[in-house]
């Protein structure tokens, strides 16, 4: 594995290599980690890598790579930097034939998006996106349950996403975080939408398997002399019939990463917070609620997609850095099948691809459009 | 204290007369309970009333009533029937003399309630409306934080009553209860949003002392052959630019009475939740979370009104009929007063009264123009 | 119903009156409510009782109430004094006739205890003690499905009961609770374990059906010159082989009345928390976690006392007013079948009794024996 | 890092791999990973191991790497094998020149863990032992908020780690874990108290500072035929006058891995529970609670023991398998201070040592002898 981003001071591409280490499966061999050469050669020292594998730029390395022998060079690149580089750094990989990870926002256009599609398509590289709350077990565990009918026809979701970190100008005071965010060059138009109202989009449509059709929604900047909306409110119709809010924040003081779903159906309901990502909260018509516990046998013998990705007994929590590392190791048994030539096993499927980061674009492009209009439903483009 | 409604079978006329009960400043002497004349009857000997003022009929109650010298005659009388018929059972009260304590939603259209405010203004005589939400000390102290500047102007409030009694067709299966609120004509066009959805309304606007301008709404029927709306989301601004998500639901299968309110403002934020209403949550910026509790010398020294309706040390839970009873509580010493030809305490003017009444037909006038309407925003009428 | 103690500024006087009030069917006729007859007459005169039966001294009341017809007089008294004071009052009103609800711990010795039981024998009058948390309908509900072998044969018990309220030495601040409490002579030896240990040993039985067999016990002193235990540790063995922890505490800062039980068993596990009554955590071998929450028809259905004990739709919170109403409830309906020569209901018979303040003073005696030997056991004596 | 234990169907090694790796300063090269040379050449090649250095025996392992030049044989090795093999294992590593992280118990007896202290400090080697729980960063800011004085002198401490795994004889049924857990002769003598009483110890003597001095125990054993413990109730008295309950289950069903404490001190109570580890609740003497959440500024601040074993923001909640990865974190700058002969960053020093090991077998030694006693109390051996 190789890296694009993730240099000194970035946030998610050392929260990739952790997950990525995790298991033992996958070896980080070189990267671009920065687009500041010293800064790419510090990283890769810090990280004991061969200094000839530490390049000054994405580019470089892709030609670098490329002249290694099969089965020396990268088998896959993750990519973690800023939004707007996503499209071009993703197809220069896959066009070079490189396998990519990819954090999301996938894109910072709609138009992008359905490139990428093409290109995946044309090239049959395996391409994952970082879409890492969906790597939960019990988030899996949700999905199973919805689809064997445990509560029915949806009729009802709830999906928030509050954070307050964003609550003052902390792009006006060095955060580096908070400066690309709520750039609107880098983020790719929406601040709040982009970077968290998708996650609880890919949430909703993951579990249910349902799919929104359109938003009624309002952007909000609420900090002074920001370029991005930090807020956002939002009703939805889903393709079923379903209505739904969703609701994201980065101006809700005190909230820390609370994405928390409610879905209700027309016989039972299910609850999942992702601060407490451990528990699913099960609710039957007429019974008591059930607390569902990853690491019991009766999760992994109803979902073996969840039973696949647990890694310790109950009461043994795992959190954050186990799920993104569910999704790599899905992802990589994928991209192993594809190297041994053999078809992998369904379950490895079961991490967000090029498809999903479409649906995110089209979800963002359909808020924004709802967002400047006056009408009151605004519905996804065909 | 009188009663009209609250005979064999209903649900809230034995929560008002417990809830009267409870302190010992008022006791029931008499009351109309029910429609059918026996029914009433029997109520008045299982409540070991005197037989001769439990009434037919709430005009013969009236007429009787008013022939009693002062000092022996009803001080009040408590109007717990189907919302179609507050307005003219209040109207006939309060022209005769008698001040009124009412349910909620307080009639069934503006211009009702609009006159009903005239009637107030004309009789003088003392008006509560039974929004027991309010009454619970929590709920006191959230919005006496926000008046002296806690958490900073308000920039976002999430307010939900999500319900899950009524996913199936309750009202078809003989359920008393579900049938006069699912029946338009009973319940006044709304069914959601005026039983419950006007709860969340005013305990947002109770708290944060805004007012809703604008609403984006959408009604929602799921049962089949219902004649109201069960379902209700709804996005709102509020006159100092707040922006805030209102949603309740009877269909969300498993929810009890999870009325629940989340507030954010520039400095911190506060949390309350009606199915644990012994707990505030305050969110800090850049502090550790707190979790104020009920009965502690630090929450009545912040507020007396939270003080004052307070009967148990912490740690020894109230609930649900002590908050109804802490609006009888000031409404009783309103009351109280105005015999004594006092001026009441003003924190005993803290309960719900005829403008709050007002202000929810206004909501809910709002909230079925909005839902007919396809455009975003529907404006509250001045 | 009339009362002794329960003057102006004590604490549980009032919360029966509100108990007793609730549901109507009682009613506080008179009382001797303080040691000094001017305060008395102040109590009467806020609770607007006829004068004549407001009295200056127990002993006066009973002389003045007996006198009075049948029918007239008071049928019950409820004792709500020092502990000290509990047997010669009870004792009193026994034998001039009435029926007596009477705090706990019932008496401060067994001798006294065993006393009252034979007292009540045969005065055959109705004898309810005030262990208002067995009143709890979840407990009620747990107490039932130990009963019918829901966890299987019960091993383990876990008891607390922590407060922190008398963690610095409030009793030489004035403060009335804690002066009280802290004096052996009206406390009857044990500070903690008699004002709330107890409460404890009485929860642990009542659900359980079993009986603590022996006792290791710990008491300490932690306030500088305290004269009574302010904290109690105890290791508990049962009558089946269960084994058990009881731990109390008035000096665990920041707890307020956080009695708390775990029940274990050979098939599954009980978890109930006063602070939180509504809800009853059932553990299943192998199965989701269960979250019963009071006012569900499945519970009704499972428990008739516990149906039988519930006022409120689920969602709707009761609490700990509530629990001593059901005390009361139980124990006027007992009265109430002795004044019509009825055989009461057996459910109505489901209130503490004088064999459960006897049990009280057995587990204290053992408990202060415990603590002052040197063995590791200390048996309850036969 | 070499490995002994941890082969095929082992529990506790493959999570010391997952937790070594994921900082990516560790690196596993070989190991003898089970009694069967055939299991351990098979997760040798599992890990992608060059197959030289997985060995089929730790005397061949030791051995052989001795001979590889220095800064190519293994810097330390990991003893993940049950409880009796710890000593002998770790004696022969030492000797050898190698640092050792060993698991926990660290012995079987008190004799040999006093051996151990000896040969570690002879050697002058680096001996870290497993006690995950301390690895924490909320435990970490608990210990730092007790130096400080934060609340004040410790008074009570409440000690729990129930589980339910072992509620039924799983050690007859094939069960790994279960067999040699439930085997005196490899488990050393107590099950529960060895397996996570030791874990209850060490939590409360690591986060009070305080000493266990005296214990008085009931170990008990409920599973028929079952040979060890299954059950611990302890009262324990600590060297500065604070009084302990400590208690320990595996037979508690619906208990997973309750690991949790609450310490009251003269001002103030914290509360930490492993299944929810991000949060530290904090109680302070008349005032809101407070709930200090993990990756927050205030944190770090307060703490530079937590803020430096914290990888991500606040609401990215971590786990298990961070808290042991912390151990290793400090362990291995530990070991690297010594190869580089630098002396190590005092922070570096705070994982559990050979004196927590020492410490865990004398409590133990004392929880055994006071289980056999009928004296109350047994103190601990100087």
């Amino acid at each position: 594995m190789g890296m694009i981003g993730g240099g000194p001071g970035a946030f998610i591409g050392e929260v990739h290599r952790k997950a990525a280490r995790l298991d033992g499966g996958i070896e980080i061999v070189g990267g671009a980690f920065d687009i500041d050469p010293k800064k790419s050669k510090q990283m890769g020292k810090q990280l004991n890598l061969d200094p000839a594998r530490v390049y000054s730029d994405y580019k470089e390395m892709i030609a670098a790579e490329q002249k290694l022998p099969e089965g020396e060079r990268m088998d896959f690149v993750s990519v973690c930097t800023p939004n707007n580089c996503h499209f071009p750094m993703a197809k220069a990989l896959l066009e070079a034939g490189f396998h990519v990870m990819c954090e999301k926002p996938m894109t910072i256009s709609v138009a992008e998006a359905e490139a990428l599609v093409q290109i995946v398509k044309k090239t049959k590289r395996v391409f994952g996106l970082m879409h890492n709350y969906t790597g939960y077990p019990m988030v899996k565990l949700a999905r199973d349950m919805v689809k064997k009918g445990e509560i029915g026809k949806v009729r009802k979701i709830v999906v928030q996403y509050p954070q307050g970190w964003l609550a003052t100008a902390l792009e006006k005071a060095g955060n580096q975080q908070a400066s690309w965010r709520t750039d609107p060059k880098q983020s790719g138009g929406s601040g709040c939408g982009g970077d968290i109202g998708t996650h609880a989009e890919n949430l909703a449509e993951y579990i249910t398997g349902l799919k929104m059709t359109h938003l009624c929604a309002e952007l909000t900047t609420f900090v002074k002399g920001r370029k991005v909306d930090d807020d956002v409110n939002c009703l939805v119709k889903f393709n079923n019939g379903a209505r739904g809010v969703l609701h994201a924040s980065q101006i809700s003081v005190g909230e820390e990463n609370n994405l928390a779903i409610w879905i209700y159906g027309e016989k039972g309901g299910l609850e999942w917070h992702q601060e407490h990502p451990n528990y699913l909260y099960v609710k039957r018509m007429g019974q008591p609620d059930q607390i569902y516990k990853r690491g019991n046998p009766y999760v992994a013998e109803y979902s073996t997609a969840a039973g696949r990705t647990t890694r310790l007994p109950s009461g043994h929590p795992e959190a954050f850095i186990e799920a993104m590392a569910n999704i790599y190791l899905n992802f990589a048994d994928a991209v192993r099948a594809g190297l041994l030539k053999k078809k992998p096993d369904p379950l490895a499927l079961d991490f967000p691809n090029v498809q999903d980061g479409l649906r995110g674009m089209q979800f963002l492009a359909t808020l924004l459009a709802s967002a400047k209009s006056s009408q009151k439903w605004t519905a996804f483009k065909k």
